[in-house]
């Protein structure tokens, strides 16, 4: 199974920020390719994965890039899924692979699946890493140490084509997860985008307070504030595509955590001391689940 | 004014968690006291402090611990202050300063003042600074290593009292910020308390998630979780007793941000992009002042 190294003759990466040029950081360090193209709207990020030497070929033509392709990831925020797909779909060779690096995977089986070819295999994976930091300069190969990344390929997806992209993974030395795309949804819902929504939620709230209180605010922020910050400065319109493909699950559990502190506040209103210690007590736990899974 | 180190006679600590123990390491390092004395009602902390070498004395008479000291901190939950300061108030020496660490200030003056005796120093002090474990033996001397120390005197407080409290928080490098004790506690709701109190609710809503589905949030709590649940591993009687204490100012921020998470919810459930998207730009902006102040 972990074998020997993957190679593959022409792999096209669609979007180079974070995620992407980490990627192909570790492409370029293991030699798992022959030519890596890269394929950005953005010229000047086509520009920078060039003098960063982690693409042999870039251009805004994201069809030219995913060209004579046997592995095609897209790295774009969700909501430009759809249409790279029916961009790319004219040219996909087949026998290629389609993968992607998406937070959410319902909504990638809904907006690629339609588009793609016969013969060409959908193979979904998310890689559970990330930094604050956006753009290819941001990118470094260790980004997916020792992460999970998760596969949601179809039920009838091609074993040898499932293989390959797990391959991929592992020399990012990542730890390979198969699951069914509800389920991620689900779990990312509580354990990632829960967190960010929280997160952006707190900081917007800091941002409205008077400036003599922002201030204030910022200079102390070491109490606890500070983490949320890190949190809230992910890139904006990644978050954003995310909420908007993942509503449901984030919706769901939005109004669990919402009764929760409702309760809570209610709680503090009334002095009720055992509910608030017994809940403080009782979170305790988890910690030691994370400490003890080596996720700390 | 920053001049030589203060030293006191005999310093009583009532209270030796994970502040009160962090404090003594400073005090010994520094030769800040002739003596150490702590108070605890927990013998077990008590026996730990002599074992660690940061008390000379210690025992559960508080009473006992306090007598006789220039200097008596209180490292205790805000919750206790007001028997504690029962207790020691006989035996308080005339000219002894009477200080604290608490997270509130209104509510240390509310359970303080009415016992303090003609001719001592009412001193309140916050360090702002801690960790997610607690108990003596998780105290160390660089805990309060350029964080801040707020002070919270009465106006007409003795100048050389003060002094004398803020030169050993530079002892233990904080750098120190005078405050009002109401705008201390309207600051701290929003940097320090409502933080933990959403961590700690969003973990107990992953607590009272389906257990096969709260592995799995384990698991991939790097994602985001992760950063929520050492928040919310924080001691549950120092944060019970913080929001029983802080309650009009944690309750007015919650509502600000209750109000602010009902709009994205709102936005999320409609689809609006442009709201999601404006809301998460503006975030990271607080981030780059947290970055510039040196506090990320």
């Amino acid at each position: 199974m972990s074998g020997g190294q993957v190679h593959f003759q022409r792999i096209a990466l669609i979007g180079i920020g974070l995620i992407g040029s980490s990627l192909a950081h570790v492409i370029r360090r293991d030699g798992l390719a022959g030519h890596i193209a890269v394929g950005d709207i953005n010229s000047g990020h086509c520009a920078k994965a060039l003098e960063l030497g982690i693409a042999d070929s870039a251009g805004e033509d994201v069809a030219e890039a995913a060209k004579d392709a046997d592995l095609v990831i897209i790295c774009a925020p969700i909501g430009a899924y759809a249409s790279i797909a029916e961009t790319i779909a004219p040219v996909l060779k087949p026998g290629a692979i389609l993968s992607d690096v998406g937070s959410v995977k319902q909504a990638v089986l809904r907006d690629l699946s339609p588009h793609v070819p016969e013969g060409v295999h959908l193979i979904p994976a998310h890689p559970v890493a990330g930094t604050e930091h956006s753009g290819p300069e941001s990118g470094f190969p260790e980004l997916f140490d020792g992460r999970w990344c998760v596969l949601t390929p179809p039920e009838d997806a091609d074993e040898a084509a499932v293989e390959k992209v797990a391959a991929l993974w592992r020399s990012a030395r990542s730890m390979i997860e198969m699951m069914d795309p509800e389920h991620h949804d689900q779990v990312m819902a509580v354990t990632s985008h829960l967190p960010h929504l929280i997160a952006y939620t707190i900081v917007g709230t800091a941002t409205d307070l008077e400036k003599s209180l922002r201030n204030e605010v910022i200079k102390f922020s070491a109490s606890g504030f500070r983490d949320f910050t890190r949190i809230a400065a992910s890139d904006p319109v990644m978050w954003r595509d995310v909420f908007l493909n993942n509503r449901d699950a984030v919706l769901e559990i939005l109004q669990r955590f919402n009764e929760d502190l409702t309760a809570l506040q209610r709680a503090i209103r009334w002095g009720e001391a055992e509910t608030l210690h017994e809940l403080f007590s009782r979170t305790r736990e988890i910690r030691r689940g994370v400490i003890d899974a080596k996720q700390a």
